[in-house]
């Protein structure tokens, strides 16, 4: 596999390395994933996260395995486990289900590596046409409100959303950004503002609970959010508290946008009813556990309520930034999804949404009997 | 002054001592608040915080002072300093003028202490009557979402919204309360949850954030919160965060009641931009200081928005809930305020709002004068 190099994600040309978003601003530790199940580990313990980056770092954690000569029952084991790391994110299994897809009706490493090198470039491409149909929409001086971390550190690009912000500044825009803490993980109080400092792209902290007094007094002019997973009637999934984000945008009337590539787009599934959405430990919510360890100020046993993600109806959305063009909400409700987001005709690396969800049984034992044979 | 004992203030007959609220839920630390200026000190650090407890604790340090002899200037200028701790909750100012409007036209400390001793008998019985007519309102079995911390820790009493909420667990109407955590301070995970847990009144904790997708799923019918201000077209003042609940509230059909004594509305203020809004710290937001210390998880120098309030517009009050009986938005659209909230007539320990405004000036230079003269 080529080496690379992005800020959350690095191959050198014999060590798969993730950096440890949990130890972020105040550190920078990269942690080995080669290993297919110390990925897991990774992306279970969010220290790898972004769902465009999860997805590459899965299939780069695998092509690893590959290239270091396991056999194909191996191979197809941790692509399965991998899989099932985290529920709500698409991507995920998007890229494992194209790797997959490659060993099939042969397995050859060389089809593996290679569909993890077009998963990667293509993200980075992703980014920059997501950034630059979004950048167009924004008007010089906008100030913008943004939740959770959809940067370089949730891609192997420039970012979704604040891909889009990025161009918008580097465009001379002048822009400035409302950052949402984003609890209970903070990933806004402790990436996003990384992200912006480190760009030099002016931006103000606040509470999750300050959003709506934002907009209020005039201080948000559009909303521009990452998504999880997008269902084919336009619903997106995305990080918790985005909805109330949405819903408070939408009593404003101020634009809301999400942007995403268009693998996070889910024609298979109808609409947010049916994306699976994640429960956490509600310890998450007594406190926090950041570099200085682990503070907890609700009382111990104090009963909490902790989804990952929540679902935003297509109404409350103006449109979606995609890397294929710009959709209206009108748009979306007349079914352009299926056209937009469609996979390539005919392409190698289509993916196959959700030909592994019997947790590859049939593969599996396909596997075992060809080892026994073999 | 009489011995009394509430939940979070204490007066043995010597020493006022007020429970330290930010060591809360894991230490029960009583501070000494005899003394008015170290009672600024506990309030300016919300150790004594509740816009009802702040009144009373002004009131009962000032008192305390003036049974100890001090004479008539330095009551009345620690009654400005007290008077000056906070800017935003109009029942410390009303306290502080009730207490001053004793002193005059001759100062004497029976009257001050007599004064003192009211406004901790009222507040304890409009918690009382505040928590009936609310309570009334409560169907079997619906679930209420608060935010930040309204009960025993917050007056003398039983608490305002949460008040209500006891008054209903109390008689056997099976609540379940979801507890937003209020960001930055943590009152609603620190407090609150500690006080329903005392009371063993079901409970769930949540992130701000999570306020709309739990209303979404039907986890909510009605919201109660307190109010620091209440102005004359029925504009609510309250912890930031409120105004957000507030929309999502109205956006999914559900009833919103802000909690309050009478003494919380202020006729002087004709609405909601007339109230002065507290900024504080950018540390708060950037991090959060408990009993384990002070932690930080944003960058260092990242600019932060930290507004301690936000105003509520009475476009999205179902009703108040005053210890005078519920008054509905329209209602309260037709000037019902002016007549509900007005000080009983003739009464000698009436608010004189506003009166001293001008920081008391005029009163000091007469002080200074007599004790010149004296």
């Amino acid at each position: 596999m080529k080496a690379f190099e992005a800020l959350g994600i690095r191959f050198d040309g014999q060590t798969v390395r993730v950096l440890d978003q949990t130890q972020l601003p105040d550190a920078e530790v990269w942690l080995n994933g080669s290993d297919p199940d110390a990925m897991v580990g990774h992306i279970q313990r969010l220290s790898v996260r972004g769902a465009p980056l999860i997805g590459v770092a899965a299939a780069v954690s695998l092509a690893s395995l590959a290239e270091r000569g396991a056999r194909a029952s191996a191979v197809r084991a941790a692509a399965l486990r991998l899989r099932a790391a985290r529920p709500t994110a698409v991507n995920l299994m998007t890229a494992i289900d194209r790797l997959l897809a490659r060993t099939v009706p042969r397995y050859e490493a060389a089809a593996v590596i290679d569909e993890a090198e077009r998963i990667f470039d293509e993200d980075v491409a992703l980014c920059d046409a997501m950034a630059a149909h979004g950048a167009a929409l924004i008007a010089g001086g906008e100030q913008i409100l943004t939740h959770c971390n959809t940067g370089g550190l949730a891609t192997a690009g420039i970012g979704t959303a604040l891909g889009v912000i990025r161009r918008a500044h580097e465009a001379g825009k002048h822009v400035h950004v409302y950052v949402d803490e984003t609890r209970p993980l903070l990933q806004g109080a402790r990436l996003t503002t990384w992200e912006l400092r480190t760009l030099g792209i002016p931006h103000t902290l606040i509470t999750d609970s300050m959003a709506a007094v934002c907009m209020h007094e005039g201080r948000v002019q559009r909303v521009l959010v990452g998504a999880d997973r997008i269902a084919r009637n336009g619903d997106v999934a995305n990080k918790v508290g985005t909805y109330g984000v949405a819903v408070s945008a939408s009593h404003h009337g101020i634009p809301f946008h999400a942007v995403a590539p268009w693998t996070t787009v889910d024609l298979a599934c109808p609409d947010g009813a049916h994306i699976p959405v994640e429960h956490r430990r509600p310890e998450e919510v007594r406190g926090m556990r950041g570099r200085f360890g682990t503070v907890r100020w609700a009382p111990e046993d104090t009963p909490a309520f902790n989804p990952a993600f929540d679902v935003t109806p297509v109404a409350l959305v103006t449109s979606l930034i995609l890397d294929r063009g710009v959709v209206s909400r009108d748009e979306i409700t007349d079914g352009a999804l299926a056209r937009v987001a469609a996979p390539p005709a005919g392409a190698l690396h289509a993916p196959l949404p959700h030909a592994f969800d019997d947790g590859g049984d049939a593969l599996a034992a396909a596997d075992a009997e060809r080892d026994k044979g073999g």
